[in-house]
């Protein structure tokens, strides 16, 4: 099980990508996909799009996650990272893959075991769990691991229910 | 001059084409392209590209409108028209084409010469500026015929000032 993880944003969007085998995590790629804030939203959206697919295409992902948010520091913000969301879940279906949307707490409550965790509790148990060290990667990017984690454990679970 | 104008949305999107010639406007097409509200978000905006993809080809538009909103009822609805926006924005530029992305007071100032015009007033100028009865057109055709009235204006400006 390939689980994508995402964080999406318009400037900044972190993507994360982990193999779930036999119970154990293995990291694959993360990283962060940079837009151009002089360019015009619909450049920076196709930008975002065009990096989305070749990370699809590269890993083959069985699922992917895109974290859902309800707080924002203000309409425009929201509808900002909307536009990146959006950009994300249309590359997902458009590659037939099933999407989790998974809230902070949710992801949160995957990887650590309670949903109270804080910010750095959880790149600690990212890393843990994928067995890398995590220093000096990015924030987004952490955060997208942490996505794809709960992704797979969502997945796995999934396909052991349907068993 | 063909300008399709756009106001997003995921549950219920509202498309308008018009033609500016000669300093006239035509009506060419307007409509609602509505998505399941059962379905997955990501299957619903993929549903919102395929139509819209399918409106570009048909009516070959030179350049497309979508509203800039600054205010939401909340983030979780700003997140969601966020999304369908994110969606309407790559399409245009997936087909190569300018966007512009007026707010609705900039969306009025175009189309009833001030930027405090209501809602009926906007509906009735846009109805008498392309020659149409808009009774029984949906609220949010209208809207997009309206930003797309705005959109060939302010194309034929720019075309204007390069010249």
């Amino acid at each position: 099980m390939i689980a994508l993880g995402i964080d999406p944003g318009t400037a900044s969007c972190g993507f994360g990508v982990v193999a779930l085998e036999a119970g154990a995590l293995r990291f694959i790629d993360a990283g962060v996909i940079r837009t151009d804030p002089k360019a015009p939203d619909a450049d920076r959206l196709r930008h975002l799009a065009d990096a989305l697919r070749a990370i699809v295409t590269e890993h083959r992902p069985e699922r992917v996650g895109v974290e859902r948010l309800f707080f924002s520091r203000n309409v425009q913000t929201a509808m900002t990272v909307g536009q990146a969301r959006g950009v994300a879940l249309l590359t997902a279906a458009e590659h037939g893959l099933p999407v989790d949307e998974p809230t902070p707490t949710e992801v949160k409550q995957s990887v650590c075991g309670h949903g109270a965790a804080d910010k750095r509790q959880v790149a600690e148990m990212v890393g843990r769990l994928l067995g890398v060290s995590l220093a000096g990667v990015a924030d987004d990017a952490t955060d997208a691991l942490a996505v794809a984690i709960a992704c797979a454990f969502a997945g796995a679970a999934q396909v052991r229910v349907a068993r």
